[in-house]
């Protein structure tokens, strides 16, 4: 391990080595348990131990040099062809499903795999709301703050905590190089905002974005091995005028930049009317649209506006031109939305976006805690989620304050990681209770130590568990500082059982004495016959 | 200020005063915002600088007073009366709804006001779906650790940051003592189990139990003023061996100390049989039931099984029973619920408990993050808290770790306040959207003090906003440290604002232009002809 600040894997989580599956090597990370079992649970954390500087290795490199020559090499045209890539495979060991499932749902649209073909240290991963639902971490730097090393460092620790993929949202100096750093140790599929580099090159001068400029952004980020952009073509001239009277107006930065270029020019949106163009360029590198949502609402007040569904719909039209085009496309959603206006959000994006994937920022379901929006956006995500949102965007503590340091992208990915798994677990989806069932009877069964590995976060549940009672046999002790030993209800369930099962027990005994009895003291009696009489077994 | 720990009010919430309302000076808190205006919010911190040992004023006193006399003083008696009690106003001003409806609903048994006739110091606080929903904090020592004087301390944290009744859980010695402490110092009800005090009597053994004893310590309680009782009532005989095959069985420390007595005995729970007896206890103090859910589910496996929904048919039974003795009832709800299961919980108890307040513990979503249960389970809450849920009874960082300490406390009252006022907003609660579109507001304007200051935690926002940015002058400026100076979406919008008003502004200059041409060029038209032209108001 060089150059990074990182502890070992092993220090986050303890009993758990890397496991690699069939001819594909689908990472896994397997949990010993001290009754002996194992869980595998699924693994976003990568090759460990590389050099930042030489980049992790490039798994995928043989599988796009055997396909070279394609003119549309994206997942979505090799899913209509019927053909089953390695990437598709991949996706579906790691989720347990078959590769023409995989497939399937990839040629339907249904889901999407983003793996630029530059990209070739990608563990490929599929989104869509028939797999496990996806976080995603936003690291970046700014004008105000924050090295290269400090961006790859985000990358990594927001990998460790289960971040499928992760945005560059870098808008300040060394942008490309950023980005170079970040894509060659990314494991996950990297998205970025095109749009910001393009007003860096322009001064800052929104008017003065062009279309060919930002053609030339995107091959420049795709040539790099970006995996989806973030493209706000939804946000139409006519549209703007539907905000004006908004509580908080347009808070998308992207959507801000082209509000105002369609209102300097008084023009239609360049990105709306060259979005053929765009998709020229998606196609030849297999970079997934994610559309963005400009106009998202921006509070409470204004969710669901007509603003904000103007937008969607055209999102729904591009979406087809997108799929034309054999461009693999996602759908960006809002924002802040109150809990009765959630399913509104997810029923309209299935309807008017012809069931592409959903891709949304929270919902934050209030606007009153600043310093809480992990929580309270971990709310309206888990609900969107649960309906149907194939992946969630993660927010951080720090949301609306400032930038997200360690801790508060760690905590932005364990709350999203909770809510993706709930939503999970509320969507029936296969396999993702067995993690519960194993914590749960390990907890039942005191088995502390399994407790904490089999968790989200071993090294922080370890930690809050020892405030209380430190000493090392408290981790084998039938009890914990909540009750203490008199009053555990666990411990005192046990003894239920244990009572019930002994006079159940008795009460078979009692049932052989009658039967010894009425046959006149015999002691063995045919099997026929004790199965006709009461045993101890109900 | 004596003999607390505690940093004075205005230190957590900087630009608020107490205010006190009509002749029963109902306190609200009022927040002064930097444009002039003001904002009042619900305030459950009571009256400040009290010496503990003197306990708080004694507001109710002449109240309880008058009604001297009365056999059954209840609030439900006395709504079904058709009388309304100064507590009914208290709250009908505090809630911004008329007293009628609130003694209607009281009556209906819709919802309580939990007021014990021996608890002056009460502010009153109504529980029920048409009101605010409510949410609850645990304190309480234990045998491993806390002293009285802590468990005060606890006790105003919490209120300070919102919680709307406090249960005091106290397992350990000097129980009745810190109980004591605890109501002289509380404006909030004050609910208490108290099986874990009868189970002391008997040095821990629950076969020891009886219902003399515990008529005995509901009496002791009551006369302290403990405002409501969790009474396990509906763990019957036949429902123990429902828990038999749960993954972890019994996880309610009343739910398995009357299991391991019905099963010791193989008789009826005595608090079942009993129940008529226990009504009439209730009933002359006016202390609330809030029926116990002893077999709710412990793990997302054992959700909605069997065990828990028998109980809660005979929790509706209850609640008949303790309804003909006039005493005010609520009901407790789980625990862990997957999302897609929440919904039932919230149907069937609103059906087999005829209406009864719901009071649930979260539910916790999922089972696989021990060190985040306030995250995991204030999303089920405020799920169940917009199905109709009363009061949402909190669950911090520790649980199933350990005993919360003021951090975690905290932490748990914020996520729930969180929870409270989300479920507030998805149910469309008059005036809750208040707070969010001033606050929306005051961050549209780059208004920062008047955004924390607006904030649940206005501390906690200022500090993460000054990690980033910490000169006195980032507070008035007109961008943040998440996008920097050019890149602020916030700015942008405004810009666009100004944009389309100076081109609109154009657009009527050259209107009236064109209405001036063919007028031939007279400066002067009669009012009617200037609104047929063209203008600049849309």
């Amino acid at each position: 391990m060089q150059d990074t600040k990182l502890a070992p894997l092993e220090a986050s989580f303890p009993c758990s080595r890397k496991v690699e599956i069939g001819d594909l090597q689908v990472p896994v990370r397997e949990i010993a348990l001290t009754d002996g079992s194992r869980l595998q649970v699924y693994d976003t954390t990568g090759p460990q131990g590389c050099d930042p500087r030489q980049g992790l290795p490039k798994r995928r490199a043989a599988w796009i040099a055997a396909r070279a020559g394609d003119k549309t090499p994206t997942q979505m045209w090799y899913a209509r062809q019927g053909i089953i890539t390695e990437e598709m495979r991949f996706c579906a060991i790691r989720e347990s499903v078959t590769p023409e499932f995989v497939r399937d749902e990839i040629a339907r649209g249904r889901a999407i795999l983003p793996a630029n073909i530059h990209h070739p240290e990608l563990e490929p991963v599929i989104i869509g709301r028939n797999f496990l639902t996806k976080i995603n971490a936003n690291i970046g730097n700014s004008v105000i703050r924050s090295s290269i090393e400090d961006e790859v460092e985000k990358l990594q620790w927001s990998i460790r905590w289960g971040a499928d993929t992760v945005m560059d949202l870098s808008t300040g100096k060394d942008i490309h190089l950023t980005r170079e750093w970040i894509l060659r140790n990314s494991p996950v599929p990297i998205g970025t905002v095109p749009i910001y580099q393009c007003l860096e090159k322009v001064g800052g001068k929104a008017e003065d974005l062009t279309l060919d400029l930002f053609i030339e952004t995107l091959i420049e980020q795709a040539e790099q091995g970006v995996d989806y952009f973030t493209i706000h073509a939804g946000v139409r001239l006519e549209h703007v005028p539907l905000t004006a009277n908004r509580l908080t107006g347009i808070v998308s930065r992207g959507g801000a930049i082209l509000a105002r270029w369609c209102l300097a020019h008084h023009k239609e949106n360049f990105l709306y009317t060259g979005f053929e163009q765009i998709c020229e360029v998606m196609k030849k590198y297999d970079v997934a649209f994610s559309l963005g949502d400009g106009l998202r609402p921006g509070c409470i007040a204004d969710a669901n506006d007509a603003a904000q569904f103007a937008e969607l719909r055209t999102l729904g039209e591009l979406t087809e031109v997108a799929w034309k085009h054999d461009v693999q496309t996602m759908i960006e959603g809002p924002g802040h939305v109150p809990l009765h206006k959630i399913k509104e959000n997810m029923d309209l994006q299935l309807e008017l976006c012809h069931e592409a994937p959903f891709y949304t920022l929270g919902p934050l379901t209030t606007d009153i805690a600043p310093g809480y929006d992990h929580i309270t956006s971990a709310i309206g995500a888990a609900m969107i989620g649960w309906y149907g949102t194939a992946m969630l965007c993660y927010v951080t503590p720090k949301e609306h304050l400032g930038l997200p340091d360690r801790q508060d992208v760690k905590d932005g990915v364990i709350a999203y990681k909770i809510a993706a798994h709930a939503a999970d677990l509320g969507k029936g989806h296969a396999g993702a209770q067995d993690r519960d069932n194993a914590l749960s009877k390990a907890r039942f069964e005191f088995r502390w130590d399994d407790q904490f590995n089999l968790s989200l976060d071993p090294e922080s549940a370890r930690e809050l568990h020892d405030e209380s009672l430190p000493a090392p046999n408290a981790k084998t002790s039938h009890f914990c500082s909540m009750c203490g030993p008199h009053f555990c209800s666990m411990r005192i369930t046990q003894d239920v059982r244990d009572e019930a099962a002994r006079q159940e027990k008795e009460a078979g005994m009692a049932a052989m004495s009658a039967e010894f009895a009425k046959h006149g003291g015999e002691i063995y009696l045919a099997p026929s016959e004790t199965k006709l009489g009461g045993t101890a077994q109900p």
